[in-house]
Order: C-alpha cells, then structure tokens, then sequence
C-alpha cells in the first residue's frame, strides 16, 4: 500500500509521501510516488499516487508525453492547462483512460482489476492554491477550508492527528510536523507503508517548488521527533486520569 | 460499522465495544455488541460483535438456545464446554452455520453477503485467560504476550496509541484508558462508530465480570478525558520540533 497526504492551508500546500510498493508480501521495493510538474514563477504542481504500480507509472508517462507532444494544447497538457480544474481534469481523464486500458488487458481474469488514485496540488499564476483528490474513475474532490487536508491509501492510522491539529491558518512549519507525525503513526502501525519519505512545499504564489526534500531510512531529525512523539505521548498518557 | 477491542493483560481481561450500528447512511441505530455468559466463580466469558446484525444476533441467539437446551453437553453449550479453546471452537461453529444460512438465502443476490465477526474472552476454572478473535469463516486467533490487543471494525483509527501504550504488564487502570482512548480516535474521525460505549473487565482469576459499566453520551468523565487527551496532544505536538 501507501500513504500520501497533502495540506491546502493559507500559508502554502504541504505533500508527504512514502517510497514503499508491494506485490504481495515477499516483493516490496522502493518507488518514488510523488512527482513535480514545475515552470517557475508561472506554475508548481505536486502529483502524489497511490495503487497499482502498473497504472499510476503509465498514467505519469503519458502526463509527460502530453507535455512534450509539438501540438500540446491546453486540453492536453498540464503546463499549459489554463487552470487548476482543467489540470486535475486532465490527469483524472489519462489515468481513467490508463485503467480502463489495462483492465481491458484483463479482462479475462475476473477480479483482477488494477487500480489507483492520485492528489494533485499546485496553484498556477493568477490562479488560486488548489489541492484535488483524484479518484480511479477519473472524478475529484477538491480540499476547503473546512476539509484542509486529503489523504490517499493507508489513511485511518494518520487521520486522527491531522482531525485535531490541522486548521487552514495552521503554519507551515507546523504543517510540516503534523504530517510527519501523521506518516510516523502509519509506519508504526501498518508494514505496506514505508520509508523513505518524500516532503514537498508550495508556498503560497510562490509558483514554485519551495522546498522538497527526501527523508531517509534512519534520518537523524525525523528519528528525534518520531521517539519525541512517542515519549510524549506515553507522557500524556500517564498525566490522564479516568 | 463498529469498533470493538480486547486486552489480555497479566491482570485481567478488559473489553470496549461501541453500539452503533447502520444499514446505510440514514439508517442508524443503537444496538449492545458486547454480551456476557457467566457463572460466577466457574466461568466468565465476554463476546463482542461486529458485522451485520442479522449474522451477529442469530449467533448469539443460538448460543443462548445451546445452553437452555437440556441436552446441551461440553459440545454444544458455552456454558459446558470445558476450555476457552472448546468456548471460542463453538462459537466460531455458530457464526459460520448462520452466514451460511443466511448465504444460502440470500444466494440469488450476488455480492450481497452478510457477514461478521468477533471477539471471545474469557476463563474457567482452572483454566488460563484466553482472547480470541473469531474470523466470519469461524476460524480464529489468539492475543499473546507480543500481541495482547485485538480488535474487530473499524480498527485502524484507534491501533496506534494501543501499539504505543499496551503491555502484558499494563494495569487494569491504564488498559481502561488505553482502550478509552483509543475509542475516542476512532469516534472523531469515523461516523459509524458512536457513543453509547460499552466497558467490561474480567480480573485474572475472578472467573466473574468484575465490573462492567456503559458509558452514555455526554458522560462527564469521558468528556474530561477525551478534552484532557486533545489538549495534551495539541499541547504535546507544539513541543515537538522539526
């Protein structure tokens, strides 16, 4: 499985993502499921993916052999789709296409039908931050403010931290944390999530890519904070009383 | 949906059920998941439920059956059998002849197929504590020292702070605010699972249900807790650094 969440808040979109894919239990690889679409200082996007290996990989392709076709139009590629919408329509409809290809390959083996699911995030210039959750028919939903947050595969362990620390106006630095502690609760619980991390930063009308970094196996800095939770919470724990 | 956990601690027994239960989204009721057969001072045993409620109440409908019935012997009545192995062997026989039941006539509506399962926990004289999970297809597991939690529903949510905090050598004080509060994630982030709860402990050799209380909506002390337990987090995650 997977575990991927992203952040719309006043400040700027936060996106994490972990590294780790399997194919039954015995076969489990490292694989990058958070991909950058960036022209500076006109557009940012963050893609995040989870699902079949088979469809997410294919689906990114065929993003960016869209971008390089010569007639690239607004209706086909996401670095000169005029809007946000239009970006996640479009990536909603090449990983709708991508599927239903591949189930067609399968058609024969009855419950096998591959499947996948995306977040886009990004903001483009003159328009507004935005953050989708596509889902595997291609369809979205979009983060507000009473919802800033989505969230795609392994997502219960997770949710309950970013329920009560995560507001629109909440920093990004402590964004940055909540869903650190968010992934770090998902590592601990659940072995189809794994290290290492992707962390990606908008800033709000930066139209950039404001930081990203990957985070290790044994990251010295996400180790601390990860035993820090952990004492802190048993800490709490202690403290109340029934 | 539902959530329901067991601990098997070295001091005793302790069991948290919530009571909701839909059938779809506007349909929402309040039914008792969690169901005591006891003997005081020869047997005490607890059985949680989750799944449909056509399967779990017939299962325990005939559980009762078997054990009024004047034939019932150390086979058929979880009343006589004589380990917790027999006990949890029974029960996991009864949920699987009523989902099969219920299968058979419901066979001409193809993916329509109710199902459940359940926690078991219990012990009889002379015999050690035991807690089991029991699979719909009526096999089960058993909670050991490396795994003294089990849980049945909507599970994920509430796993985290029981991976964190539970021990064989938890008290029975701290496992009712482990299991509490744990429930209390699981209700803030997941509308199928509601209040009124339902919280049972069975102490090590008491072979009774040595208390057992249920926990209204609005209770004052679970309030306290469950406000006491936000702010500590909140107050926990603004100490943590990045």
């Amino acid at each position: 499985m997977t575990y991927c969440v992203g952040l719309k808040l006043n400040e700027g979109l936060v996106l994490l993502s972990d590294t780790r894919t399997n194919a039954g239990l015995d076969n489990i690889s490292t694989y990058r499921k958070m991909f950058f679409f960036e022209e500076p200082g006109e557009r940012a996007i963050v893609i995040m993916t989870a699902g079949s290996l088979s469809v997410t990989q294919t689906t990114i392709a065929r993003l960016h052999e869209a971008i390089s076709d010569p007639d690239a139009d607004e209706n086909t590629s996401i670095m000169k789709a005029g809007s946000m919408l239009r970006i996640a329509t479009i990536i909603g409809d090449t990983l709708l296409d991508t599927r239903r290809e591949i189930a067609e390959h399968m058609r024969d083996m009855q419950g096998m039908a591959p499947s996948a699911s995306m977040i886009v995030a990004g903001q483009r210039r003159d328009g507004h931050m935005r953050l989708f959750l596509i889902y595997p028919e291609g369809n979205f939903i979009e983060a507000t403010d009473d919802t800033p947050f989505l969230q795609i595969g392994e997502h219960k362990y997770g949710k309950p931290i970013l329920d009560r620390v995560v507001r629109p106006d909440t920093s990004l630095q402590d964004a940055q944390k909540a869903v650190l502690l968010s992934m770090d609760s998902t590592l601990r619980s659940n072995l189809s999530v794994g290290m290492p991390l992707d962390l990606a930063v908008i800033r709000a009308d930066d139209l950039r890519i404001s930081t990203s970094r990957r985070i290790e196996e044994g990251d010295p800095a996400f180790m601390e904070m990860s035993v820090a939770w952990s004492n802190a919470l048993r800490e709490s724990f202690i403290k109340i009383r029934i």
